[in-house]
């Protein structure tokens, strides 16, 4: 049954209607005007990230990313539209310009949005008919844009990011692949399917082998409590090398988001099991050593942030995940793995040895959350108790999200 | 247009702007809002038929039966959605499992549902965790579920139906073949046309060969009621000696529904043509004998129930048909085929003989449906008069139809 | 966002909302409800181009036409639907027939649309069951169909255009081609395209060879106006002879609609450049001289009518543009090609060298419009201002329509 949600009382309703520490009423997954309500309070709201700034490296060189019904410039992220008749001005997605031209009459905007020409019509103002932006902040070499008038607080962010993620140098780094998804799946189940590691045992025998996440309060057995023990100190050792700090000692997932401390963003730096010194199959490297790296044996640097974007770094490679609004329930879910920018495909690293790792995770997880959708749109489907040992993090996105929707 | 169908009112509204004895109003098949009416009180209350014991036979076989947002495990049919996050549990058509284990998190459950382990949940009552039933009756191999809490009585049709079907022993059968239809045509225009033959004559060549059932009131020539009673004298011998009987020995159909007497259900024998003892292309038996027939020229077993289920059974198979809602207008229908269980493709059937006959008819009405969906949502569409003589089942299934939308 | 459009007070005030001058507001290319009114007020009450009278010459010939929900067959215009259970009747493209046989039950009707026989019924009055007819108009070839009760008056029409277009006998005419596309573009997007030629510099490479309707009165130098009078000079020697006359003479487009004089067609004769005696690549002729012409260098004769043709006919060829709703922003729009009757393919016209003017003009607006849609889309359209040099004609288009939307 479809909610007839034609005011925020009854969303306030459906809010309300949440049994704590449960799983979210149907409605939150099915419904077309909570689905409007996501997209208009949360992804053009909030900071959301589009990509990395080594993708617009060079003056004039430009991608587009599309967020629901806008397209967007990132030159500096300036509204893809004419401000004529509103024609789609760039149709591809990248590329490199000394000036936007809309190809229906010929309007010429700057790199910076300004309109520079018109030809044909009668004088008119070309102040306020400038392409429209977004705000855009370029975080060590990742890209935020935010489609709110007002963007939320960036200065904190930045401060708490910065410096774990500094010595990777995405900023510098070089694209070697972009892998594009259409998931059948209410864009909440990608997250709530990230935020829980309690369906890797079975569902992903690659990433269990290289990361201690699986492991929880209740299964942390004193030898597992020694292996981490161990991992964390052989990583630190080669951390104080690199001036690196293990910032996560712990089984289990860090917890993230915070909704009652407003953090929507997180970042640090864990501990891979012995042997792994990369994300990789085999846990060998395979690319050359990124950013500021001595060694290869640092542990991985993952960062988060909501509503979008999860990224974990090995020595040699880095790979994000960026979640999009498309259509409702079949978000784009864009994996992008970047090597060190000297790195040549064939010569210093091959695609067959950096993709699988993240790749195959990656499409075992579209996978349970097309078939949770199912399942969730059932008449059967009852909100069901989330696991205080595994799902904490789950329960953490359920809150913020809530907290985002009526902000 | 669109009918604006807020509230109960206006579709009591719509009920009664339907002039008796023509066909509804266009809403009725283009109307979302009335599509939801028909899945919600009836196809969610009604006794759906989901198809054969036979496809379930040993311990712990199992298949699945979608009914619109729906998915049903059916073992004994328990909803096929974790009561953990709400995931689809059996991704499978149909399969054999000692217990049911949701993919995701492995939350384990019994064959008759109970919640049997969920292994890395801190302490949690089991008892309300147990997957969702849904209510299921197996009449003399043909099984029915019903989604609505308090399902409609079962046993005046048990005791109706039972003694016709019986001979035939469908639950010791085996499934020779199932083909799947997308019909692109609100599911009530299939009903419609499954209920007259006024259509036959021209569009089933094959089917008009071994039936009477296109011949009405108006064109029963003298000659034909010969034929019939020849047919039905013929047959009530062989009947007799098999303990059966001819109930329906007239031309033109059966009554059925009869919602003035709330019969959703009918069985009956009836004769074939002259030389036919079996709904095949030529007449001629095309598989072993079925059930306790000692001998082929018995005529045929129909039934049928409302809303999504018709049978025709010959002395050597059985054809059922199986209605359900998946996506407005474009309703799954499932023809299945049975034979003899120890009946072996190849020595003792082949499909070739054994299909055409309803596969070829059952193709013609898809056709018909669809056109027939496309010409009444013309603004040109008018509802029009039935035939008396020759769509009175039609008139029928239309009253039980606008009866069952408002009990 | 969509709007509400629950009332015609809510349209009122999106009709207000509109900047004059301006491209209109978001909402007229977006919503489902401006949709809907657009077929109902427009498309369902105006006078609409279905094809060309040579298309059905024979008794009994007939094509069928879909104005959104509506089929029409047109013979004189049937609607395509039959009166007994509202089955579509004729399922091809077009055909020739004696009387029109519904392939459901049978139900037979005259060419003029009377029910002729419906046997299988009870005594029923064929008064009042004959299939339901839309109002038709012959226009020297050009057939019009008008779905309303009451249509526009025609006669108007009739005395501007017949004059203008009878000299090109499109009567008599053969049709070499048909090319139907979808166009993923609101259809006003296609008109808006259609009534300017602001954009054809750049876009129209083919069309601005063979036109001076990209020059405006910012851009007419001296050399160009000098270009023009000679070549309306030469046109007009040789117009005097087939007693034609030359009436657009100046560079621009003619202006049309003028919705202050409630003038929803047009039909004029304009040269072409030097050079050229058909819309054809290279300007040569490539069919046999059509209808009363003696002489190839006549210019062109071209017409429209709101809301969906236009038509641009050379000495020797006819190429006519019909645009029809289909589903929301999706319309399906039809570019037939005609030719003298006795023109054979092969022999007389080759469709290499009479398609690719046309075909890659409309090809290439089909790609604009559907780019104008996406960027229209989003939340950085707002609508800019016309150029009065050159986008007059898409302002008094927008007029035309936003007056006809609430007549």
């Amino acid at each position: 049954m479809m909610a007839n949600l034609n005011g925020k009382a009854v969303l306030d309703d459906l809010i309300a209607s949440r049994c704590e520490g449960h799983s979210m009423p149907q409605e939150f997954y099915t419904d077309a005007a909570v689905y409007a309500a996501d997209v208009e309070r949360i992804f053009n709201r909030q900071w959301v990230f589009v990509g990395h700034s080594c993708q617009v490296e060079e003056a004039g060189e430009f991608f587009t990313v599309t967020i629901e019904n806008d397209s967007l410039i990132v030159i500096r992220a300036l509204h893809n539209v004419c401000r004529h008749r509103g024609t789609l001005i760039s149709r591809k997605d990248c590329g490199k310009a000394r000036r936007l031209v809309c190809p229906y009459h010929q309007w010429t905007y700057e790199r910076d949005g300004k309109l520079a020409s018109c030809l044909g019509m009668h004088e008119i103002n070309h102040d306020g008919l400038g392409l429209l932006a977004a705000h855009v902040e370029d975080l060590e070499g990742m890209l935020f844009v935010c489609l709110a008038e007002t963007p939320p607080d960036f200065a904190a962010t930045r401060a708490m990011m910065a410096p774990v993620l500094a010595p990777q140098r995405m900023g510098e780094a070089k694209v070697a692949k972009i892998v594009d998804y259409d998931v059948t799946s209410n864009w909440k189940l990608v997250w709530e399917n990230n935020r829980e590691c309690y369906h890797c045992n079975v569902n992903h025998p690659q990433y269990i082998k290289a990361n201690f996440d699986h492991y929880n309060s209740d299964d942390t057995t004193a030898v597992i409590k020694e292996r981490i023990d161990a991992a964390t100190e052989r990583h630190e050792v080669q951390c104080a090398k690199n001036e690196l700090e293990i910032t996560h000692k712990e089984t289990g997932m860090a917890t993230f988001p915070d909704p009652d401390r407003g953090l929507w963003y997180a970042a640090n730096r864990t501990t891979l099991v012995e042997g792994y010194v990369s994300e990789s199959m085999d846990g060998q490297q395979v690319a050359p050593l990124m950013g500021d790296y001595q060694d290869a044996d640092v542990g991985t640097m993952r960062c988060r942030t909501m509503p979008n974007m999860w990224n974990h770094s090995s020595c040699d490679h880095v790979v994000s995940t960026r979640l999009l609004p498309l259509v409702a329930n079949r978000p784009q879910v864009r994996v992008m793995w970047l090597v060190h920018p000297e790195g040549e495909e064939g010569r210093d690293y091959e695609l067959e040895k950096l993709m699988p790792f993240w790749q195959l995770t990656s499409e075992q997880d579209w996978e349970l959350c097309e078939f949770a959708q199912i399942g969730i749109s059932s008449s059967a489907y009852r909100p069901g108790p989330y696991s205080t040992h595994k799902e904490y993090n789950v329960d953490a996105f359920v809150r913020w999200y809530l907290k985002a929707l009526v902000q």
